[in-house]
């Protein structure tokens, strides 16, 4: 089976949002061994849209639509679909009781235009909607499936996942089988350069290198009528690749490095503290959306001014005087004080320019990430390029990544 | 002129990345009066990539491409654009010059798959590439412009605006002017239902509605000859809906909740502080990433736990033991003792229930948010839902909004 995923709304096309519904249904789609050859936007209009549905079923067995379910005057999408395939649309109780109890719960003020969301293509299995109003349906007529879900990812998302996700994989017999391995501290070409004759032999399993935000993931698809065999070559394909860049090889699939230190965390029972002056709170914030965070993370201190620095994390005067905020001295105080304020096993700071000027006669970029354990306190020295968020981003994942390697006894390494 | 936005790149149909790009472009497109009509996403394949440059062909005066001009295999999109125009490529020699400098400068390994990318499109006009290696090119062929730029956001981003962007503006004469109002407190179908005789009168300007995480922005768009009289067409409009939901809206376009109250702060010659637990760095983190931070952020506290709570912010031990952490009197006393600590004008602080699980016996999504200033200290309750990450970053942008109302002496709301 193959799909095509067709996201309506003219929101789209004017950029006001991105397409993100579209990655989380073909990444989904994937792991169930559906195809995804192509996306298509189009906006609230009905000429197009059909211009667009015919298209797609000359060339895909699925067609996933999002958006265009709402309350509003220009959701045009199951009007068009039933249009199409000539069909009527219908009232559906269960979903008109749904939106009822909606309002009823969140207390908010119910608008006529919000029964229209109710109606459905006349013969489609109507999907529940838990997070929102407009339900989602599935029509299956002769030569394709159509599935037709809101475009609010968080009304989508567990939708499909809920609901849409185990329909498909019961119509679909191929065992397809996805990994993806996350690196960090590696560039793209240069992991393509140490595996290229491994990307040179590939064709079961496929590698498919990605750069993503100062990462590197390659994914790992393996086909087999058997999903044990699947695995099995994927491990093996796997095991080769970490023998080369190893200790590059954070995580797998979703994870992300402050996911994989939360692991390491709470599996070696230590807890941990920042302080922060250029990440501002990000690598803190980090660790707090992870649900049972509060078991590893103690706290921190985010110290923007020299005044907090000093009187919060009481690095000494003569610090700041001599060698700067943007130090490695003043990292160290950081990070041993923030442990000991926070009574943590481990203390992270930041510190460092992230522009868009230069401070401390220190060019944008330079950054000091402070360690500090028991044992001992140590900070090491980088010098990122890029915009300010990207500096940012990278010495909070960057420090995250030094956890990460003390904690597994890695080599640390430094730029 | 017309555009369809073509991304390749197998990566997108995996849902490995999201086509953000696709919003960057046309966000930036609508203000130069550019229609995009599709988008439209095929993998690193030959004979499907064809197919869509014929389609758009058939749709589109202007076809954008991002993505496959990288140093892998996998990297097609100029080779098979050259095969659609019957060009050949050609080395360009400043690209190959960019390329060796990129390499010195960050002290990377330079590998041989590099100097593919200098390759371009003959008789293509050349767009440098200053944050990667892989040139943009613009072809000017008979019916149709084509535009190549690399995938990767933080290189397409500047070509685009530094680039791209005035060569389209130069080829475009019609005036379409945008401007996108941002609301904060009101739901989408009540600002509908607010306005509905606006939206259903309109033709020119138009108003396009659309709901984001916890806000709704109003997109209006005028047409007309002269760029001075659709700006006044949409002065006009927008005044009459300030005149009925002025309180709710918060700003325009990029705006966000952080950088409206950077600026209030900074007009106010004023400065803040956060204690977060709830919402652990994430409103400080905003503030810092705001370029200038320096001057309102004064720094802040993490006090993940109750230890850090007592110690650090010195929350009585008596208001913890009978109210709890997630309390009036506990908000209170993190907003005025971070105001002190830090010495700003203004203390912000969040407590309260993320979930997954309960806590204090008092629900998820239960928050109270605390205000201090140098004339009174007030806590706020309020009560959200949905997942975790919904519950923290609303709690973050409602906190950010009541500083704004206070700011502003708006009417404060509370839920």
């Amino acid at each position: 089976m193959n799909a095509e995923i067709i996201a309506v709304g003219s929101e789209l096309l004017l950029g006001q949002i991105a397409n993100t519904n579209a990655q989380f249904i073909s990444e989904h789609l994937a792991t169930l061994g559906i195809d995804v050859f192509f996306h298509t936007v189009c906006g609230d209009n009905e000429a197009r849209m059909i211009d667009v549905i015919k298209k797609a079923e000359t060339r895909a067995d699925l067609l996933i639509f999002t958006g265009g379910l709402g309350p509003t005057k220009d959701d045009l999408t199951k009007e068009t679909v039933a249009q199409v395939l000539g069909r009527k649309l219908v009232t559906d109780q269960e979903a008109m009781d749904s939106i009822l109890e909606y309002f009823k719960v969140t207390g908010r003020e119910m608008t006529e235009n919000n029964k229209k969301q109710a109606l459905v293509i006349e013969g489609s299995q109507v999907l529940p909607n838990h997070h929102g109003m407009a339900p989602g349906m599935i029509v299956d007529a002769e030569n394709h499936l159509y599935l037709l879900m809101p475009g609010v990812p968080s009304e989508m998302k567990p939708m499909f996942l809920d609901f849409a996700s185990g329909y498909l994989a019961s119509r679909n017999n191929e065992h397809i089988q996805s990994r993806v391995l996350r690196f960090f501290g590696i560039g793209e070409s240069q992991l393509e350069t140490k595996i290229i004759d491994l990307i040179d032999a590939q064709s079961n399993p496929t590698i498919a290198p990605l750069a993503k935000e100062s990462e590197v993931t390659l994914r790992l698809t393996a086909k087999h009528e058997r999903v044990e065999q699947a695995n099995a070559m994927l491990d093996k394909i796997e095991a080769e690749i970490d023998s080369r860049v190893g200790q590059f090889l954070y995580g797998y699939n979703e994870d992300s490095l402050p996911e994989i230190v939360f692991k390491l965390l709470v599996d070696q029972k230590k807890t941990i503290a920042f302080a922060e002056s250029l990440t501002g709170g990000m690598a803190a914030d980090w660790m707090a959306g992870i649900p049972g965070a509060s078991s590893v993370l103690k706290g921190g201190v985010v110290s923007y001014t020299n005044q907090v620095k000093a009187d919060l994390l009481h690095v000494p005067s003569e610090v700041l005087a001599s060698d700067g905020a943007v130090s490695d001295r003043c990292a160290k105080h950081m990070a041993e004080s923030v442990r000991k304020l926070c009574h943590s096993d481990i203390g992270l700071s930041f510190t460092g320019v992230a522009g868009p000027d230069k401070s401390e006669g220190k060019a944008v970029g330079t950054v000091y990430i402070g360690f500090s354990d028991a044992h001992e306190t140590q900070s090491y020295r980088f010098q990122f390029n890029g915009a300010r968020q990207k500096i940012r981003t990278q010495s909070a994942k960057t420090g995250y990544d030094l956890v990460r390697r003390h904690l597994r006894t890695l080599p640390l390494l430094n730029q």
